[in-house]
């Protein structure tokens, strides 16, 4: 044994400083172990400990639509399976390319009216992978990154290591400030956010992409909590407002609204094909299951011709809202889908959501530093098209009882 | 408009050039679009363009048991599908752990003999997020790497920004020169995998542990290529040569041998939890699939108790190799179900790819820079229990006419 060599014992110590760490900023998580029921959504089954159960609403749900339960898609999924079987055995070049891969990107592609999409295995990974490589294929790229960008976008970003420069959320005057600032013949990227989760708020793009035409840089935008929900067809925000052909590379998800999983970019042909042959995180991974792509596919073609559906989701949303107003609870409302209720208070924000669960049955998890900034903790709810107005009433109840226990602020109704 | 700004056309040119130059060096990737034939492994359809089907024999698939259409894992899948719908719906913390990923992880931990495991959406992002947090849990860690280490495990120590000391492929002279010229109380991680999926070779396992100890090192395996497929129960080379007590992180895959999609660690519980808690890769993107993780759990449960199967893939695998060998045919015999068969031509490895599929259907990937150097491209055969004799007959009379066509050499039969 050489001397001084550091021991198991220590190893220990390393780890378990870091999970007390975490523990101490108050942000240790405890998955809650659930089900859902098939035909039922939003309810679930909540596995409390290995013993009990119990039936719940969950208010917390990223599959905003319930399309994760819709019969089609299922349908799409499990006729998949049997024509393929379920995973793809192997990375997109090496005999994990299908025809059902093949047909998705093409219909993502359509969905933006671009040339071209490529999935990847996660939202996650497009962000990671796709700003990741940016900076080798633009050499001396300068990226301004929305402060509040996620941190997938920030992972890549990372990972880019070129010049950054961070402007503040939504913040035009900074952002522009930023961009004078560097030398006008330097390739530069805009990445931002449609509708930023956490503050249910939406970005100024057009304002965005007109000052990436004034200083000329390419413009990325992440639209994982829009489409699906916001446009005509679905296409997220950028469509809705008619701006899809102002940014150059438009990023998804198929693991929100689609109720699947797996991520996408969308963009013109040579920039899809310089990612597609270029990113790591895209080459050496195994792509998504068929049954994923044949899922994410149908999922993508019923919300293009779902109109009703985008409008019964933004009245639930709208109705939980004029709950919240009414009964002087305090939330944030950005004009979107998402209703975050403020508790501003760690310790009352991990309290409340135990109670609303073991008390009430409702599932909405806490959002807590370093998720967002501290003392402006929350409770995010995701009401969805089916959301009914007695689980709202059951919501509204169960809140008003805890929201005087835990002496919270209500603001005052007009 | 600012003067000097860079205009849309300079972007695409640098996108061009991007393209062009991994054109140049051979390396770019034209997907073949197949659809493989549940029932029929490893038969598929190749779609060769949008018109015209070809049933073909996939040669390079990572399905290595075809247990991506074994009907007990189909089934799985389906009934998870109609008890609890597609997608997960959320992150691990918000509402997307479902008791199916809880019962997961408790399947991989005791197929590994370690107390806890922690399920990601891919293999490569077990490795990256894993290896990247590490520096963040141990201060002042130094990683030393086996130079032949998959692209996510390097994406990985990329990532975790600390010192890091490249060994030379399984090199234990190198790895231990390597351990001594550092200061003996820093902390230290050596990363490495069992099968080298591209060299079809293993790593000195038990003598890295014995390095690892006596200069108080972490070990990290990647055992993508080996679980499911080596020891008694699939828990992979650690587990057949009864190392897995020596090895602190073993680090796996849904994608291959289980036939589904996802990735893992299992380790100590204060590792994972520490992993768990601090990953961004790991916190911040939807988990897998409920069907996912109930098809990778029935998938895991089947080949635990399947030792046949394992017989008869390396019965398929040696078959393959005495064909190759009496053929006198180059291939790297590493004593794993690889068969690497050396074209040493980036060229004539790809038109040979195109003819087999072509003309032959037969299904087998060129490996080119940089997946392995220049001068070492191969294809490469991965057997399963399912390729038949008749198979392999026709395997090698294509082989045999296409190998005096391009004029390549051969090794005299001894």
């Amino acid at each position: 044994m050489v001397k001084g060599v550091v021991m198991a014992q220590d190893y220990r110590k390393f780890f378990e400083t870091a999970v007390d760490s975490v523990r101490g900023e108050g942000r240790y998580r405890v998955f809650q172990d659930i089900r859902r029921i098939k035909g039922e959504f939003p309810k679930a089954t909540w596995y409390k400990d290995d013993i009990s159960e119990k039936e719940i609403v969950v208010w917390c749900s990223n599959d905003y639509l319930g399309m994760g339960q819709n019969e089609c898609v299922v349908e799409a999924v499990k006729s998949a399976v049997d024509a393929a079987g379920t995973g793809s055995g192997g990375t997109r070049n090496i005999a994990g390319t299908t025809h059902y891969h093949v047909q998705l990107e093409k219909e993502l592609a359509d969905l933006h009216d671009k040339d071209r999409a490529l999935v990847f295995t996660s939202g996650y990974v497009a962000n990671e992978a796709t700003l990741g490589v940016m900076s080798k294929i633009l050499p001396g790229l300068i990226i301004f990154s929305d402060e509040m960008n996620h941190a997938s976008m920030i992972s890549g970003i990372q990972r880019a290591r070129c010049e950054k420069h961070i402007f503040k959320h939504n913040d035009l005057a900074d952002l522009e400030a930023k961009l004078k600032s560097v030398p006008a013949d330097a390739p530069k990227l805009i990445a931002f956010e449609s509708v930023y989760s956490m503050d249910a708020d939406i970005a100024p793009i057009e304002e965005i992409c007109d000052l990436a035409d004034k200083y000329g840089a390419l413009t990325y935008i992440d639209e994982v909590h829009a489409v699906g929900m916001y446009g005509p067809r679905g296409g997220g925000v950028c469509e809705e407002r008619g701006l899809m052909d102002r940014v150059d590379v438009i990023q998804g998800t198929l693991a929100k609204a689609y109720g699947m999983i797996g991520g996408y970019i969308a963009g013109e042909e040579v920039i899809i094909d310089a990612v597609r042959s270029m990113a790591s995180g895209f080459i050496f991974t195994t792509s998504i299951p068929p049954s994923t792509a044949a899922g994410a596919l149908r999922s993508v073609k019923i919300l293009k011709i779902s109109p009703e559906v985008r409008a019964q989701h933004k009245e639930r949303a709208n109705t939980l809202k004029d709950h919240f107003r009414n009964a002087g609870f305090p939330f944030i409302d950005g004009d979107t889908h998402i209703v975050p209720l403020m508790v501003s208070d760690p310790i009352k924000c991990k309290a409340i959501s135990d109670r609303l669960i073991s008390e009430f049955g409702i599932y909405v998890q806490p959002i807590n530093y370093p998720t967002v900034p501290r003392g402006t903790e929350r409770l995010r709810f995701t009401p969805s098209p089916f959301h009914t107005d007695l689980m709202m009433e059951q919501l509204l109840g169960a809140l008003h009882s805890i929201w005087d226990e835990f002496e919270l602020k209500r603001i005052k109704v007009a």
